[in-house]
């Protein structure tokens, strides 16, 4: 198992979903931060549970303690430790299922990996992990809004419905303000149908959530193997249920011809250099250009469903795995501030591999003389 | 700049597009396994350039040689280097854009970053890089190949033509029959003139290179955070011009019901835990379930045209780019083995890695009580 | 700062002396190892303060909580999160220190290096983190148990009083016997009387601490970085108040000839290749032979002392620094089971690391074949 | 194995004794290094063989050529690639070794570990590789120097023969002048007769090298476990035919009281805050405090020698193993260049590392405040 992520701004995540307490270790947070707990609890209260009748009624506060790492008020470049006590566990919810594997859960390749499992509630591999990330996504946001970096995620799409307009024609701002997280308040209000639909008969859906990074200096990223895509790929690709990601034109893009898809240079008026379309999604050659950040993360249905299902148990033994416990119909709408604190933590990383980018500081330099170009 | 990949079988490339040499140290490669150098040199031959004239008529022989950790025939346990000289740099093709930054490749976010670049072809951001990839990738391989998992990789699309028919129903060994390296002979061909007609009018254009890889047994992958998807993600949008990835179901999936989607399983007649849909494209909660894996990687088109383009040079004055050089006018057809390749590293680094799981050889326990159960 | 340690058995601890709390995360521990927790408490009791009156007067409990990764008494191959929490903090003890650097304690570095410091009780730099490598120790320890590995220190020199037998000669489960942890009890006695005659002058004392591991298999270690001797010198090296290391033969072995130092082979009666002779300290090109591995660890005196010392104050200004507080006269009694947890944690990633030197499970062949040569 | 070594400045090593070629490839150096070939063939120049009659005989020119990473005279923060062609491999003089074991080499330890070797000149274990350390060294050195730091090893002991004098007594720069590089003549010219005549038996001996390092900033180091001098210990515990590390008082730091051994705090006349004596060895905390950094590694007397040693073969017979092949008879004149080159690496990468250990820069500001204090 893997639970460390990061090469300077490095994070363990530990915990089960039904065990004491979750929580993260943050090593390599530099020092000198004010450390702004409020805006911690605020970015873990847009996670949990229970927030709408679309998502699961498990009631779990997420309130955290700081263990270490803080001194005064700021952060002292030591490890940062912040622990989540689990509180509404009712774990007697899934003794049915400690002998059976749940179809297109974790269930069966847990078991297989490990011989063993912690099957309450999906134990490790459930996405009450990522109440940790987000802890931790909020300590690399206060990072990164000192340097003017701002990171905004949104649902753009639940099932077969779409979110029609790109992002430069919404007000990202709106996404906070409807249950379901989509910027466009009379989509919101489908999607919020939609998903309510899918819950009422049992069943769930899958969805797409976009994510903007816009303040991103030049130069962030690092090539061949560690470009700043493929990093927040890796990234988006660790949340439990994603299936996909594309960034700038992604997919699409495959259909144009170069002469449509490059970006061509020009130079604005306050110097810097721009390009006049954004295809490349605010990354070149994995670096970051200086435009917004642009990329798409895909989720599928929860495997959590109210209704029956065959499947096999540890033994091999055909069984009937009947819908129980607590769960989202359509994970989108708590997704999006789990999109957000990956792409923060793969940032904070990104930034601070930068700073050894050039001899004698001057990746600085390089940033100046990049906008005196 | 990260040139390194990998936890255990952890390479570490290196060269520039017209330097001397490219090449690779591969470290944590196991001791014991057969050296095929007549093998890795076919899968250098399947990326190299002059293949036909759809691609680059660049022409390196990309011979290889082997400068440790061989010896009497067989892998050491030591570093493996492996070392391509550069043979047909025409470095005066590129002395025209020494100051000027081409649209949509990494010339300016490189200058921006490290404060120089070497221009020459795209310096280090040049897929050259890649034949480095390529025969790390060979040597995974045959490691891959002695545990029986067997990785191939075809072009699935074109611009807008698309081969419609899903993986199950091609004979994937097709695909090295042609050019264009779709296993669909006759999709093949009108992608062969797709491509060539692009190239006439000296433009480029973007493709999807599809990979299947069977064989793989129940384990591999490391969660949390390196999910054995997550780390194919990872390694895919790695690869220069790559801009999404997805696997199983992919985005298409969001738009099902946690009903239709979910992978149920059964015990198949020799007793192994199997599922009756593959969605999950062989992975569920970032671990191999033992059915075959399946991904996707969207290529742009290749940033170089031959045709004049808006732009600046490093001073921020405009300047007219023109196309020159040689280049591929489709990446696909050469990227098939480079995808394998790095599908390869990382299922070497999980196989290592999925090793220690358990206490005493507990893995290997796992996976026989995995067909047992 | 970097508090993660190990490549496949990785943990990252945290806390400061004066916070909430202490604790580390296991990330990469196997699955199915029995839990005893028992025995992890009595390691942190074996290290905890107050132990005897030539220890620190500091009152701590040092029970730890297990947060994540354990079910069903078993490890999961999940992280493993312990917490200690600090209850008998006399912070105001500390106060008079708020603006003065210790002479020789990391005070001034640490205010330089991170701009501010925690300075109750030393903070991050406190030995008192050196509890929760214990803890990870002793389930490293149960790892290499179930391996048939035996790790014991002692305590062979205080000041400038040395136990003049080798190890061989004592018998070393005498060292839990005494305060001192010295296995021959008369020396012992001497090594009280030095250390609290230190004690009542308000001074401190240093002194060596030696460790012998048994049962260690021919084949740990990495070489050439991570040879096995230098991640145990690094391990040891980590720890507060560590001056030097040396195993085998040591510093004293560059005074003899070749032909005296070499440790010549033989086949034992069970057909076992062995040495004569153990200059080597089981240590062979950084692999461990199936001797005894053997080193040494000097200590400093604790740089805490009951007297007066000029210093300067964070503004530069001169200060007499007063000693205050609770401290150690001698660190080597409390050290001895700290050398051991660190010496337990590179064994243990070391034991991982090795299962993939070789193809197909081959390490384990190599060891029986060695067996057999 | 693990021939890679750094976390941001990171070098990964190849090549066996008698192998086509060793190098190293070097990921991570800072663009804009003025790339200094002169300075570092000298480097190499001074490890290579052949050097006076007490060194090996092998020939070897150790010219090396850079293979990528440099363009116009300076880094680009791409890898650099280094390459030393092996030129005079007498293979057949070991011959004879294939199936035997050699005393205190490492022919056994690989063999099991890996089940089988390259025997000749010992492969991979061979001191040959250590000249790619000393290229990638100097490589740090040319970043560590533009830093105003400068490192300076120096022989202080032979067998019983030792230089009785501190470094702050010895002009350093004389160690150069002489085949021993021990920078008191008339010591040095005693310690060439000692080798000399241990050569003439056809023994060996060990001996010792101290290092100083100067001009190194308050700040390196990154506790608690990659403290600065936990770093060197491993780095030089790394190198062959080492068997201990000390730091500052060292070994002989356990016989003082703590009222002797504290280095007071003062502030000296330019403001900077220094302390009165450096017992400490430059480091606190794991940190560097500004004083000159001192440490001394053992050497153990080299394995091979001219005469015959009992033995066993590969399958575990009695030998008589002969002394055959070229060799030096004591290791620390070509070391002190190794040494040197590993504490470059150290030191380089913990450059690096600090540049991160504050916000917004902060690193350089509390540099500034420190001397300020």
């Amino acid at each position: 198992m893997s639970s460390t992520y990061g090469t300077l701004f490095k994070i363990s995540t530990f915990g089960e979903s039904h065990g004491p307490a979750i929580g993260v270790v943050i090593d390599g947070c530099p020092a000198g931060l004010a450390f702004d707990t409020a805006f911690i609890q605020t970015e873990l209260d847009r996670r949990k549970p229970g927030q709408s009748r679309i998502t699961t009624q498990r009631r779990e506060a997420d309130e955290f303690e700081v263990l270490s790492g803080v001194f005064e008020g700021q952060t002292q470049g030591t490890p940062i430790a912040l622990l989540i006590r689990n509180t509404d566990q009712r774990s007697k919810d899934y003794s049915h299922i400690a002998e059976q594997f749940r179809p297109s859960h974790a269930d069966y390749t847990y078991q297989a990996k490990y011989g063993s499992r912690d099957y309450r509630g999906g134990g490790r591999s459930s996405a009450r992990e990522t109440a940790a990330r987000v802890a931790a996504g909020a300590v690399a946001k206060l990072l990164l809004q000192q340097q003017g970096v701002q990171i905004q995620a949104y649902v753009s799409q639940v099932g077969t419905l779409t979110l029609q307009k790109p992002y430069q024609a919404l007000n990202l701002a709106l996404a906070e303000e409807n249950a379901v997280r989509c910027p466009d308040p009379e989509t919101a209000e489908r999607m919020f149908q939609y998903i309510d639909d899918t819950r009422k008969r049992g069943d769930s859906i899958g969805g797409v959530v976009d994510c903007v990074i816009t303040g991103v200096p030049v130069g962030w990223g690092e090539p061949v193997f560690d470009k700043l895509h493929a990093e927040l790929g890796k990234a988006m690709l660790s949340i439990n249920a994603v299936k996909g990601f594309e960034y700038g034109s992604g997919f699409a893009g495959v259909e144009l011809y170069g002469s449509q898809h490059n970006d061509e240079f020009y130079t604005d008026d306050q110097g810097r250099v721009r390009t006049k379309t954004n295809h490349s999604g605010g990354i070149q050659g994995g670096i970051s250009n200086g435009e917004d950040i642009y990329f798409r993360v895909a989720f599928k249905p929860v495997a959590t469903i109210m209704q029956d299902q065959d499947s096999v148990d540890v033994h091999g033994q055909p069984v009937t795995v009947s819908g129980k416990g607590r769960h989202d119909p359509c994970v989108v709408p708590r997704a999006v501030p789990i999109v957000e604190a990956m792409a923060a933590l793969v940032l904070a990383d990104m930034y601070l591999r930068n700073k050894v980018a050039q001899v004698a500081g001057a990746a600085q330099h390089a940033e100046k003389e990049a906008g005196l170009l």
